[in-house]
């Protein structure tokens, strides 16, 4: 997925506002964490003990529309605005951290917790590498 | 819609977090902005004059996407969480914010962009409604 | 939220390939859908028997996501391609007779199911009419 | 991504219905083409010749909604319905398929839309492949 990221960006018509390597990284970031947390979510209903995981699915499943609607708002390069994209990119660092938080509490019993809260942390990090360029950017 | 929304949230097995007035309100509006929205970046296209609304149709998307995330995450009750909920009603407050005053720009020659910009100030509205009873809610 | 519909439609700055009234239905019966199976997979999860309630909540899911991705698909005036349309209302057609199918198991314990179940029962009706438009429209 | 998806498959707690390889190409390539018919769809509101490229941008989007979808009922495990994989998957291949056409239409002037058919191709591969191993796994 990255390399077809990266390519799409390279055949971008104008300039990219943010720099592509930093782009393609919370794109593609955005959709794996998507994805886990679906899985994990699903996972968490196919475990024995589903009725303790109930809180985890339901957070996971906020984080995985919270990460699709991110990537596909940092993919529309035409008509970027700062003000969208930093108020899209703050939600989504909080709800990777929220939904990272509750997977870690349950990391040390299910390898998808587990696997889940690391691509959660990662996708914050991004979030926030993109925050901080954000600020700089726009000189805020 | 709003009539379901209500219902099922009368059949929800346990207490809301909010009242169920004000959930409904936010969720239907959310789903109603989302899909006018989604409709006004579509008519944008429509139109003969479509390269000079192209931004509008972005941040129109940008919109529905967020809406939609939005009325999913206000309608999941189990293991709800007030900074998730926080997060995401504010970046769909800033992201109806934005698309509303785009559509505005447009709404004396396109009625599309009107009745979008109707829609997206509306769902605006009833955001900061919830994160005002959010801040009482827990006492910040 | 139909009121909002039947606006954006007649604001549309062309003809549409299908009769207003009956897109309408169908886009705004797929938003109801889409809210009501995702309330119903929340209360599923909410419910103190909820590992009775996993596959009723998973299939709720999947018609949600496949009935949002019918709602916009039909909002979508420009570039209407009928193979597209059909093949979408078909899939969102099975989708909501499958959950309608599981939740109708429990209306009888959970008033939610029995919501949920008379929704997607109605918007599958409204699928095959649209299908039955089609078939007619291109005189296959 | 692909490394994730299959460590999510491997942690689910239960068996998987189709092979945990051909699930992880089903789930990541509707991801990525999701993600580069988001991209194409952009890209084609972006060029200068932006209403020429209208009908592309708008069956590019219907790609990319239906197959996120399509990804997320595949990532679903618990509750497997062979109906409902079956009617999203083939509505998900004629998606791409259509898309692509499009796409190929403009690809020797536009790269993105060369390298968004590539992957709209590739999509429509694997989903043709997952519903041969549905017809020999319910034997109809």
């Amino acid at each position: 997925m990255t390399t077809t990221t990266m390519a799409m960006l390279d055949a971008y018509p104008a300039d990219t506002v943010l720099d592509k390597q930093l782009l393609t990284r919370i794109i593609s970031t955005c959709g794996e964490c998507a994805q886990a947390s679906t899985a994990c979510a699903d996972a968490d209903m196919g475990e024995k003990m589903a009725a303790d995981l109930v809180k985890c699915a339901q957070l996971n499943l906020d984080c995985a529309d919270m990460c699709e609607t991110t990537a596909r708002v940092l993919t529309r390069q035409t008509g970027y605005d700062y003000d969208m994209i930093r108020a899209v990119v703050q939600a989504c660092a909080q709800a990777c951290h929220i939904s990272a938080a509750e997977c870690d509490r349950h990391a040390h019993m299910h390898e998808h917790c587990k696997v889940c809260a690391e691509v959660c942390h990662r996708c914050e990090n991004v979030c926030n590498d993109v925050l901080a360029k954000l600020r700089h950017a726009d000189g805020t």
